[in-house]
This record gives structure tokens, C-alpha cells and sequence, in this order.
């Protein structure tokens, strides 16, 4: 039996303010940390025994594995960080209060942005500060990689091979591997692990801070996937996502 | 000019309580924490910009490292961890406060034990739960490369081959590389990089939390090396790890 773990990052300064966050660096809030902690609380208390762990190029991700890693004493384990973990691009939209954005455009156009599948926001600017292309963490990718916005669909298809390429490899040879990331990046392997169509996955939304199970047999077939903790609470959770991006 | 930086973790736990701990996994207290931001805060200050950095399989230096990398921004860069890169193991003395086995044994015994070049202290027992080979993190080891002690000697043995074949080579790839460890596993790499001879590094104390930087040509001829910080802070700091043995 073969166990991934997909974790999204607990909450952050900018979840908070319910701000388009994408690849920009904010960190987690006093919640997310306490998020993380209680996550890493209940996987050792489950008997989870990852051997190596993968998180994105974000902080929010980076620190809530690492907090995760500490409570359970498996700080030593490998861990491999890669862009292509990261959330999906905001464009232009980073920055900005989902809540105004709702006001500005209408509730539809702001849930098309965030939910659609193949429809991007509108792309950051090349000569803007906040392009990825001047973040010293890209500086390695090619340039068509490097996305100025994305759709789902864009976030989904630079996963896929990251999947394919490694997480996919380290889960046959290791058998218990963490993954923590963040709500669009996951909903990318999530789409691809479940085959879910792109209705469905418009409206799964993860949980911040609840480990996700997904078990396999030996020949990759998925066996079951589950949320670990209490049915209510998860609920209330996914409910909670679902409604950010409504009108105050 | 390639630019190596080792850092000693900061004080944790037994450092405080003056207990021997080798490759006993306690955490940083307070002023270990406070140590590795202060160390962060100077190395950005100063400009370094690593590409990757190095750390050993215990806790309080991989702590370090993620404090230091956090405060530096820098929490995405890739992060290698090595077994060969743990303290000295001191064997049957883990866990034993050094002021007691000073009044047991003598300051000589004890000094020896401690700074001996050659001379180990009692191994742990083999069925002794301490012994790291009923640690997970040693689990992939083999047998006869998991130490019930060691001498100084032992811990430079195992890790000048880790620097030839991992560190040096990706100091030379990336120029700019940081490496968090322990008192005496540094002091294996000091030994070797600048040919020092056995009388030499007994007496060569490495303050914590002070980044000790070496420069390189571009053919890995040493140019010179520093430590970063106020010198008389760090002269005091260097004296009172050499007076950490002596009778209370």
C-alpha cells in the first residue's frame, strides 16, 4: 500500500485580508502556523512515516511542511522544492481584495477568474516589479515558463509532469510521501489523480490545513482518498473556501 | 571567488545545562533561536546570496539553517542533508552534564574525551535505546558506518569524504554555499581546509552562531577565511566554549 499526503498551507496574512494571493511571497498568519502544527499533531498521532517530503517555491508552503516536519520529528528527512508546486499565477489580480474585485466586476467574473478553467486573469505587466521573471527563485526556468498569469488549466498542466516526472517516482520507491502545497496547485493532482472533469474540480475545494489522503496499490492503482479529521469541521472548512470570493 | 560559509548552531538545551550531546536530538532554547536570526540579519546584511546549503541529520542544526533561511528570505533554496555532517558522537557520555565527569574524572580525562584528537570516549552500549542504530534517521546506513562513539579523528574521517564528492564540488558549481553544523564537525572541515594539525584544532574553538566564511579561487586554492561579526564578541564567545569543561 502506497500513501501520498496532500497538505494546503494554512492561512495567511493575505487569506486573511482575502486577497488574490498567486506566487506572491506573504507568510502565515498566528491561524496558519497553528494549522500546521495541529496537522503535524494528527499525522503522527495517525502512524504516518514519510520518508522524503516536496513543497513549492512559497513560503506559506515551505513553512507550514517545515512546522509540520518539526512536530513529528522527521525534520531530517529529504525535502525537494520545486516552482512548479506553486499556486496558480493571479496575474494582475495579486494583491488585490477578492471581496473589491467582487464589487468592481461582479461576483461571476471574479469566480470565473479564480474557478475557471481555462480562463486567466488578465496578465501582470512585463516591466512589473511583481513579475516572477525578477524573483531570484525563477531566475532558472526558461522564459516561456515563467507565467506573467494562469488558468487552472495552465496550473494543472505544468503539475502533471512534475507529477509524472518525480512525486509519482518517489511514492512507488519511498511508499509514504507529504506534499505540501498549496489550493490550486493540489486541485492540479487532485484533478489528475481522481480524473475528475473540469466542472468537478471547479467546485472541490481543499481544506487549508487538513491532511489528504490518497492510497494506492502497488501498481499505482488509487485505492481510496480521504480527508484525516472530523467530517464537520472539514465541511465547514470546504464551505468556507467555496464562499471567499462572494460579495461582503 | 567562491564564498563558503559554516555556521555552528546556537545554544540548545544541553549546551545550557552543560550536558554532552553529541548526537542527541534536543532543540535550540531561547538564546539558540535568538543566535540564528542574529546570524540571518548579518548575512543579509552583508549581501551573501547562496545558491544551496548544507546541514547535518540533527535538529538544532536544521533549525538553525531554517531560521537563518527565513530571515534571508531564502527558505526556497535547495537544503541537503547528511549523516556525515552530525556532531562528533560522544558515546556513553550523551546525556551526562560535563561538570560532573570533570569532578569524576579528572579535567584531563574529561578535556581528552572532549578534544582528543584520538582517544574516544566509552562507546554507548549496544543495547542501549540511545544507540543510533534504533534511529530511523540511521536506518539506511550500513552497520559498520554507525558510530557508538568517536573521537575527533573519526568524525574528520567521515566527513572530508562528504565534502570531496558532495560540498566542494557543489561549492564550485553554485560559488556561494552555506553549511549550518556542529562544533566538532566543522572542525573536521577547518582541519582539512586548512591543513591544521592535531594540536592545532584541539585548541580551535568555534563560536556559535557566528558565520565563519571561507574564500576560495576559482581552483578551490583557500584565499582566506573570517569570522563575520565584532571581534572581541566573538574572542569572548571562542573562551567560553574552551572553558565549557572545567571543574564548576
Amino acid at each position: 500500500m502506497l500513501k501520498l499526503v496532500l497538505i494546503r498551507h494554512g492561512e495567511s496574512v493575505w487569506n486573511k485580508e482575502n486577497k488574490f494571493t498567486g506566487w506572491t511571497n506573504v507568510p502565515l498568519n498566528e491561524k496558519g502556523v497553528q494549522e500546521a502544527q495541529d496537522a503535524g499533531k494528527l499525522l503522527k498521532e495517525k502512524g504516518f512515516d514519510f520518508k522524503v517530503a516536496y513543497t513549492s517555491y512559497l513560503n506559506r508552503a515551505i513553512k507550514t511542511l517545515w512546522i509540520i516536519l518539526e512536530e513529528m520529528d522527521m525534520m531530517w528527512i529529504p525535502v525537494y522544492k520545486h516552482w512548479r508546486l506553486n499556486e496558480k499565477h493571479y496575474g494582475n489580480l495579486q494583491g488585490l481584495n477578492k471581496a473589491e474585485m467582487a464589487e468592481k466586476f461582479g461576483d461571476e467574473q471574479v469566480l470565473m477568474w479564480r474557478r475557471s478553467y481555462d480562463t486567466p486573469p488578465p496578465e501582470i505587466p512585463e516591466n512589473d516589479e511583481r513579475h516572477p521573471k525578477y524573483d531570484p527563485r525563477y531566475a532558472g526556468l526558461k522564459p516561456e515558463e515563467i507565467p506573467a498569469t494562469e488558468a487552472l488549466k495552465d496550473t494543472e498542466k505544468r503539475i502533471v509532469p512534475y507529477w509524472k516526472s518525480d512525486i509519482s517516482k518517489s511514492l512507488r520507491e519511498h511508499g509514504e510521501i507529504l506534499v505540501a502545497a498549496h489550493g490550486n496547485s493540489l486541485r492540479g493532482i487532485v484533478k489528475y489523480l481522481k480524473d475528475m472533469g473540469e466542472d468537478e474540480i471547479l467546485k472541490f475545494n481543499i481544506p487549508t490545513g487538513i491532511p489528504y489522503v490518497f492510497e494506492f496499490d502497488d501498481n499505482m492503482n488509487l485505492q481510496k482518498d480521504y480527508f484525516i479529521g472530523d467530517p464537520e469541521e472539514i465541511k465547514k472548512l470546504m464551505d468556507k473556501v467555496a464562499n471567499q470570493a462572494k460579495k461582503k
